[in-house]
This record gives C-alpha cells, sequence and structure tokens, in this order.
C-alpha cells in the first residue's frame, strides 16, 4: 500500500491522529507512532531551566535506551501545572495498553498552552480511540495531530542504504515561533527501519539535531518543551550499526540530518508572520563555531528581520548584527552579499547600482544573505525568516 | 542665568547645537559639549566587533584620560566608510579650532546611517559656526541635536555635596532602538564640575554604565557606535576625587549612576514603536550577575514584549524566558507578579481573578513585572519597552 512522506515511511511503523477534545475547533490533537517490534531510541531537548512535564517524564522512560512508542498531544503543553507528571505519565500508560508494552516504553510529548491542566481523561479515551486508527498509512494524520499555529504540515522522508539493504528514514516536526496560544514548541519525530545501537543513536541524534533543528531561528526564544526524538526499529533488516564511528554510520548521520534539516527549514518557513525564508552562510571565521554564532546574530536580528520583511537592502544591519556576535571580524575586508549581489567587500560599499538590483531581488520569497569575515576558514549556515506585522499581530492580540 | 537641565547644569560647560545640513528636515544635526577648563575625561564603547570610526578616534584620544569638548553629528554614523579615520579626525580639528585646544583634546561621536561618506565640508563649517553659539544654556540644544528617531529630547542632572562643596551632574542621551535609518545608537555624555582623577574615572564610568545604560534593551541589538562618556572638569572647587575608593567615592558612583540610569529608562520609554515601559525585577537568583541575565532574557523575549503590547498576561512567556536564560531556578517555588499581582507561585497558577485585575493593570503604560527564582540571594532590575506594529512600520518601511 502507498505509504505517507513522513514517520511511516520506514518498514513496521504504524500512527494515527484523532481529535479528542483539547482543540476547540475540532481540529485533530493526539498523535501516536508506533513501531511493530521494540526499537532502540533516544531523544534530545530543550535547555530551558523550566521543562514541561513530558520533557521531564520523557527523559527518564529513555534511560533504557529503548521504545515502542510515542504518544503526543496539541493544544496543551502540560507544563508549569501541578499534577504534570501524574497526567504525562497516564498518558504513557495509556498508550501502553494500545501497543502492548509497559508504560516505560511510550514516550510523552506536548504542546499548546502551559499552565492549564491537561484534561485527561479526554486524552486518554482519545489514546484508547486511536488504537484502531493506527495505520502504516497513518503518518500524514499523526504530523496534522501535532500541528498547533503551524499553516502546513510538515513532514519529510529519504532513502539509503546500509550494507547494501535498503533502509527509510521519515520524520515529522511542529514548530513556527514559540509562540500561540503561549508558546508553541518544536517537536521532531524521526522514525527509520535501520537498525542502531542505543550507543550510536545517543550520538547520532545530537548531531543530526546541531546540524538541522540547532541552524533554525524564528524568534529566539526557547520553549519550556522542545524536544527531537528518533526511534530506529531495524525492520528493514540491514545489518545493525553499532557504535558511531565508521562509513556505515556516518552515511547514516549524513540522511539523518538530512530528513531533520529539511524539516527545520520547513519550520523556519512556516515562521510566525513569515512572507520570507532566509538563509544566512558565514564564511571565513575563525572556526565553524564562530560562524555559526556570526550567522545566528544576524538571523535573531529583529532589525534585519524587519528589513527583509520590508524589502530593504538594509546591508547595515547586517554588518552590525554580524558583529554583535563577539567574534573576529576583518572590518576591513568583509564582505556581504545579499542575493547574490555584492554589496559591500574591501571596506566599502560596492559601486553604484548594486542597491537596484539587490531592492529587485528582494521582492523574492527565498533571500540569500552571505558575509565573508576574512578571518580564517569557519563557516556556517543558518536559516530563519522574516519578521512582519503579523508577528506582532499573532503575539499580542491572541486573547483578545 | 538659568541654566539647562543636562550637560551645561554643571559648572564650566558650554554646549550647543546648529543644523548642518545631514539632515534633510533642517533639523539640529550637529552638537558640541566643551568644558572652559581641561577635565578629566574617560568612556565606555560597544563591544561590537564591527566600530565607527569616532569609536576608534575618540579611544585614541581618550588614552590621556583628558578632554576638552566633544563634537557629535547625527544623521551619518561615519562607519563602514572609506576615509572614516580622516573625517572623525577632521571633525575633532575643526572643534579644537573653536575651543582652542589639540585635536586629540577632542571626543567624536556620529550616529544616522552607516556606509555613506560624512560631507565633511558640511560639517566643518557647521562647527565653525557654532563656535559662537556655545553657552552656558546650551545643553538642551546640544541634547536635540543628537536625536535620531528618537521623539524626545533626553535629559537630567542631579545634585550632591563632596566635602561640604555642592557639586552638580549633567547628562544626555539619544537612542530608542538600534534604528533609523540603519541604525541609531546609544550615545550617552555626562559631565560634572567635581573634580575626579583618571583613575578615578575609568572606575567610575564602568560602573554607572553597568547599572544603567547597560540594564536597558529596546531590541537587544548592539550598534557599531554606542558610546557614553564622562567629562569632570572641577570647576565646583570641590576636593578631588583621587582613588576609586572611599565614601566621597561612593557617593559620586551613586549619583553619577542615579543620572544615567534616569537616561537610560528615557532610551526604554522613548524605544521604537513602544506604548509601554516595562520594568523587570528578578529576586532569588542565586547570583546579582544571574539575576541580570534572567532579567535581560525576560526583557529582550519578543514574546513578553509583543505580550504586554497587547496586553495579555502571559504568564507563560515570561516563566518561558526566564528559564531560557541558562541559570537556576526552582521551578516548584518560583513566583511571578505582574503589575503588582500575583500570577504564578509555589508551582502553579493563582487562585481565580488574578487575570481579570491583572488585564485592568495592563492598560497602564507603566508595567512592573516580579519573578522570583527561589535559588538564593541574587537580585536584578532592567528596563525595556514592549514591542507593537510601529516596531515592524519603523524598520521595514523607512526606504519605502
Amino acid at each position: 500500500m502507498a505509504k505517507a512522506n513522513g514517520v511511516t515511511a520506514p518498514e513496521g511503523y504504524l500512527a494515527g491522529g484523532v481529535h479528542c477534545g483539547l482543540k476547540e475547533d475540532g481540529a485533530k490533537d493526539l498523535a501516536m507512532i508506533v513501531s511493530d517490534r521494540p526499537a532502540t531510541a533516544w531523544g534530545v531537548f530543550t535547555k530551558n531551566r523550566i521543562k514541561g512535564a513530558p520533557v521531564i517524564v520523557t527523559r527518564s522512560h529513555l534511560r533504557s535506551g529503548a521504545a515502542r512508542g510515542i504518544v503526543v498531544n496539541s493544544g496543551n503543553a502540560n507544563t508549569l501545572t501541578r499534577n504534570g507528571i501524574q497526567t504525562a505519565t497516564r498518558m504513557a500508560t495509556a498508550a501502553s495498553r494500545v501497543v502492548g508494552c509497559s508504560t516505560r516504553e511510550i514516550l510523552v510529548a506536548s504542546t499548546g498552552v502551559i499552565g492549564k491542566p491537561l484534561p485527561i481523561e479526554k486524552v486518554e479515551a482519545g489514546i484508547a480511540s486511536l488504537g484502531a486508527k493506527l495505520k502504516p498509512g497513518g503518518g500524514a494524520a499523526a504530523a496534522e495531530a501535532i500541528m498547533t499555529t503551524d499553516l502546513v504540515r510538515k513532514e519529510c522522508s529519504a532513502r539509503m542504504s546500509v550494507g547494501s539493504k535498503p533502509v527509510i528514514i521519515g520524520g515529522c516536526a511542529k514548530g513556527s515561533g514559540m509562540i500561540h496560544p503561549n508558546m508553541a514548541t518544536m517537536l521532531g519525530f524521526i522514525t527509520t527501519d535501520a537498525a542502531v545501537s542505543k550507543e550510536a543513536l545517543k550520538d547520532l541524534v545530537k548531531r543530526a539535531n546541531a546540524d538541522s533543528f540547532g541552524l533554525v531561528t524564528v524568534d529566539g526564544d526557547t520553549s519550556t518543551s522542545d524536544m527531537l526524538l528518533i526511534m530506529a526499529n531495524g525492520a528493514s533488516g540491514s545489518p545493525c550499526i553499532t557504535a558511531a564511528k565508521g562509513k556505515r554510520y556516518s552515511e547514516l548521520v549524513d540522511c539523518v540530518t538530512g530528513v531533520c534539516a529539511d524539516l527545520a527549514k520547513k519550520v523556519a518557513r512556516d515562521g510566525e508572520g513569515a512572507t520570507k525564508f532566509i538563509t544566512v552562510t558565514v564564511n571565513g571565521a575563525k572556526t565553524d563555531k564562530a560562524a555559526r554564532a556570526i550567522a545566528m546574530s544576524i538571523a535573531k536580528s529583529n532589525l534585519v528581520k524587519t528589513a527583509m520583511f520590508g524589502q530593504d537592502a538594509n546591508w547595515g544591519r547586517i554588518l552590525c548584527a554580524a558583529g554583535a556576535a563577539g567574534q573576529q571580524i576583518d572590518a576591513d575586508r568583509v564582505a556581504l552579499k545579499i542575493c547574490g549581489v555584492t554589496v559591500f567587500a574591501n571596506g566599502g560599499l560596492a559601486d553604484d547600482g548594486w542597491e537596484s538590483r539587490v531592492t529587485a531581488k528582494l521582492k523574492s520569497k527565498e533571500i540569500p544573505i552571505h558575509v565573508d569575515v576574512a578571518c580564517g576558514d569557519g563557516s556556517a549556515r543558518v536559516w530563519t525568516c522574516d519578521m512582519s506585522y503579523d508577528y506582532i499581530r499573532i503575539n499580542a492580540d491572541y486573547r483578545s
């Protein structure tokens, strides 16, 4: 049968999504992603010092490095509520009954309003009803059920070979700011039918996250509930990747990172109020880390983001934001291209004519910014979106 | 004669402002602040790795720790231009002719568009004409001439005694975002008729800046041209404060900090598009430094600032931004007050009724936010403004 282009793309995964009563408009608000056999699993979590109850419960469940499934609700973050740990655990227990496994084999995620008690009975009833709806083509329904302010569903999959065996990696994500109603949260779920040891998976998820979701900023805020989870169930029959080294491992890292990066870019494109997708590339920094800091400083700058919304070739703000990162920059040799047009080089503005060329190109929905800071070989690329009136509308007028 | 409530409030200072042709609307764009006798002087400067030419020239001139005057233009930042050092030096030379001192005794500051060559002949002509207009009551004209997107002139003065001699401290500042046209820049100039050694002044300006301008954020951006300069000319006849210690020194630090804090708050109040002035106080942190990091994380959050604009008691965003600072927080004991009303305490929301009380108070132009993170004795207070549609309009639509 035809399978969806997401978490159910790999062999041995079922998924589904239903409305259980958390979202007032009747949209899907409960998802499950299940492996038909035990899978190794690991995750990375928000660094926010205030963590949602599902983050705490899932980190605890992951200690074994194994899982059978993930249960996720949208519409309520189950964060900063007095009985959050208890309700998050009850979600896992309800899902474990559907799957036929232990509570600790279920990972839990929640996203939506914070501080509001989770109506756990509704969620438990939803999970019970979802059991019959889990299917190999259910990835799209699950991807839909985890959305909050997202305007589009975010899914991706990719194929590769491990020791001549075809292997599939699938994923879905949500997030479009750290937003509405109280915060939106970035959630990412990756599935694969490759066989991967716990040790290798731990390393893999960190690397893949750093080079994908770690490179995206919408509004610079870190939510209490961010998480990226990965499950590897070996259903492809491919040889097990047991250690975080070697060619097979690197190829898997590249492929998973590619899926995560695709999802991360979809998050930036769907940023709250976004009208443009901005790619910031920095070359010539002392180190890759320095390059990333400079690129992030540009991507996070409200002044750069509002200028891009206004289709204003405001190169001064870009270079100023680059300098504000505190990393070494050779101000006499720094070079800047906006939309491929050289704007600034060798310590001064380009010759006449650049501005009309850039301004014409700024009408595009895709804005590449390149900065060469002329100090070394470090490079980085990050993604963001512009900042529009709608960002203010979405975030100021929610309750009115 | 009556003196203005700013840099000419202390004895022995003259100031003035004129239009020299940089601002197209004919508004004042050139200021001078002059001491009638040699003064000790020091400054603190932007940490941005890309520095405006005036920052470079003024830092060099300050090596002696002495100055006779400050020359400032608005409308052009003289930054990232090929001959910036030369034109900034020419400004100092022109001003030194008016004052009758050496080029190195003049400090230079510029603010406005970056990357555009400074029409130095206009500036030199303006400086020559300004000579005849410098006067003891000229502080207001100077404060007006340094404005860019500022809606109001920012001045302050205070009195104290040093060894029974009355001493006056005056100041002016500009800044309302890091903005229009390309960036706005925070500039602050403090004068006093106290006598202070170079060593004491170096320490004083760092302390005063840290506890005033260092506590303000409008949009989180650091301009290439930020500077705070202080001159102390001893015209009061008060005993010289020779070292950065002792009761007289601490009292002077407190008084100068008070003047700077008043100016810094005026900058936040005049933030681009601001409709509300927000004070964020954090108590109970591990250290004062940790408290400041938490308070700044809240004050810089676009989501908090847009919620305040929307008069939305969005406590989740505030606590989330607090957690995002990465500092220790006791999530089970954290407490939050908005406009003096307890919203969150002991791990959960306050009883019913808080929201209508807070929402009514959020109509005010003054919004106090208090967070107690329940980990120690560290505390801090920072200032910011809300984020409105006008912030986007000002920053997106400038060139259209």
